[in-house]
């Protein structure tokens, strides 16, 4: 048994065009117009495939096949169909598509899981004008409460409340999520890498068995402004030069690190930024990103003691402000396993490795068994039109996909709900 | 004969309270309310000493003390009256005010020089809303064109004409500028230094002998963009990490160079400046300031190649756009002689250097002989609340400006006009 590439990649073009931009991407963040069309297309395909559809409170899309009702709960397959600004057709896309491929190739072939078997595309995973991300995810796994969403405008003014009626969710069903969230005994997402390590190993899949934790702070540098002719070099204290400093440490330490370690300055401003004036304060975002959280601490450390030389060599103030501090998560042991095992017996060459991304599943892992597949991405790149994976690559990846629910199904034990549930439950 | 210290200094405070901010500093960019009330103040000061008051096309105030008659033409002193937002009070004021001190403290004394001398303060030296910078020097020496400065509004779209009639002034008036720059036999500016020259040889005086000349390019530097979580270290083409770089080069480079060079990044914008994604691309801009024009070639040309070794290490692009290449200004030697014989006859210390920034002398010096004189500056700073010279330092400071313009009333030669004004009538 095997997926029909062809039709998911018919599925993935005939998609690609709700939201297609004139800079050849889609544009299709949730809840705009685009995102309303593709909505209603996704929603009627799944009922013409005899799925029992549903949208919860947070406007996430689900559609259930039912399984033979020889285990209790069901297996989730999905992921989402919003889009960045001018992204790509795969990110979101290729898993919420893969995941209908397989219910429709399980269909064709008769066959029945144990399980029931439910697709998802979660509501507004990518950053939006409403500033939250995996906002579907984090809402059905009760992260996002109902009573700190109330408030929630986006930079035109409209409510989040609202824009959730749109799509047919709404802030006073979010207990029921809660509910539904126990039936579930696994969750499977399949995404692209969005990086260069499976190509630089001329490799399709890998297993992500850990989701990397992400620190982010605000620096501000703060020297002194002055004139850029009247101030001679020595007498300087410029804010610029010693963020400058400060961000060539950052890069440098971060390669030099053995272990899986990424730093990035993706955000800058410099006071008051006149082209005759000597920088008096920068501000600049500092993000680490590592697999565990061990890396991360010490990279904290180490970077603070370089950058508190560079402070006192500089005559200059710095602060940081936190505001992020996401810990790494690990993903199931169980899953991880049991597609290292499909992949094996399929003789198709896989990685494990950390998602360096936060997406979904990395939420929807705190309520239940959750496991990621990447697929390879053609020169790492990702969020912009020229987001490629092939279908030779997509193929293969899909049928260890396919082989893995069945795997997992067989695998699975019959009773429910999982400790994990329960424990979400009380928390 | 002294000047009287006490009278310039309370007049000093006296003007700083025209424009005064809630921020202690001063804001009286020209053509502001409190611009126009400074200026209607000046008037009618200058009017009480009986000095003959012309306005001139550009708005220049000038003030007239006929001389003997003896000699052709007039010595002019001044300066500006127009601030930064948030300046402080010497920035301009005090060659103004020092000037004004230096008549009153001759015709308290029953002096009569052989030249007319003439006061000025000329119109908007600082960089303003309409982003024209020394614009009543530039205008009265014919660098800024009644035709070019016909459109140009500032940005809640006031006409620059119209700003210029009400402060008396008129693009209709311009030819007679022409005219009365013919009548100008040497120009004496003091301004406080901006620096720290002065202030680390612990001397209150220097005679300025050159204005440096000043290169800026805008450098745009081209990454890709990219995730921040999942392009590992050594896949990325990171545009800010090289940009830091070569802010780094530059600062590293200015500090080693032996003479007088500074080199700032005073703007930066990054894109698309958002937390999670590396730059794509940064854009600065690049300055140099050097006293002689081939220290500044040599700089540009050694940076450039180290830049070259920079984008070749990460894989970008660096493009660079000139915007200005203002070469170095010599003042007069004459002028620059007659003031450090002064400072010698009077026992003063003084040093001689350039002045690093660009003063409406550096304009005026291009249609007569022209000369500076800095006083020390405390902490060098200035655009700002906190800029400050000493009373005692502007005391000896303006001694030597009173006693070296008579020496120039003595030593300057009857006949008018100067070959470099009939160089210009010519230009």
């Amino acid at each position: 048994m095997e997926i029909n590439i062809n039709r998911l990649i018919s599925d993935i073009n005939r998609y690609a065009e709700y939201g297609r931009d004139n800079n050849g991407g889609v544009t299709r963040p949730s809840f705009t117009k685009a995102d309303l069309e593709v909505r209603h297309l996704f929603i009627n395909e799944l009922k013409d495939m005899d799925l029992q559809v549903m949208v919860d409170g947070a406007g996430n899309i689900w559609g259930r096949k039912k399984g033979s009702g020889k285990k209790q709960g069901c297996i989730v397959v999905g992921s989402h169909l919003d889009s960045v600004p001018n992204g790509g057709k795969y990110d979101g896309p290729l898993g919420v598509l893969m995941a209908k491929e397989i219910i429709k190739t399980l269909g064709e072939n008769n066959v029945t899981l144990d399980h029931d078997l439910e697709i998802v595309s979660f509501t507004a995973e990518e950053s939006n004008d409403f500033n939250l991300s995996t906002f579907g995810s984090r809402s059905f796994v009760g992260r996002l409460h109902p009573d700190m969403l109330q408030g929630v405008l986006d930079s035109k003014g409209m409510k989040l409340s609202e824009a959730l009626e749109s799509v047919g969710g709404g802030l006073n069903r979010y207990p029921e999520m809660h509910e539904k969230g126990r039936d579930i005994k696994a969750f499977v997402e399949l995404h692209i890498e969005q990086g260069q390590r499976l190509e630089s190993n001329d490799i399709s899949l890998a297993v992500i068995d850990n989701v990397v934790g992400t620190y982010r702070t605000n620096v501000t540098v703060t020297g002194q402004s002055n004139h850029s002719g009247t101030t001679m070099m020595e007498h300087r204290q410029d804010a610029l030069t010693a963020a400058a400093e400060m961000i060539i440490e950052v890069e440098r330490y971060c390669r030099e690190y053995e272990g899986s370690l990424v730093g990035t300055v993706g955000k800058i401003q410099a006071f008051p930024n006149a082209v005759n004036i000597i920088p008096g304060q920068v501000n600049f975002t500092f993000e680490l990103r590592g697999e565990n959280e061990l890396d991360i601490k010490k990279a904290v450390s180490d970077i603070g003691i370089i950058w508190k030389w560079i402070k006192r060599k500089r005559k200059v103030f710095i602060e940081q402000e936190l505001f992020l501090d996401q810990k790494p998560i690990e993903l199931d042991h169980d899953l991880v396993n049991i597609m290292k095992e499909t992949a094996e017996d399929m003789e198709e060459p896989y990685m494990v490795f950390p998602s360096m991304a936060v997406h979904d599943a990395a939420h929807i892992a705190s309520i239940t068994k959750s496991v990621m597949l990447f697929v390879k991405s053609i020169d790492g790149k990702s969020h912009c039109p020229e987001e490629y994976s092939t279908p030779e690559d997509i193929e293969k990846v899909g049928n260890v996909m396919l082989n893995g629910v069945l795997k997992m199904d067989r695998k699975l034990p019959a009773n429910h709900p999982s400790n994990k549930t329960t424990a979400i439950a009380n928390s």
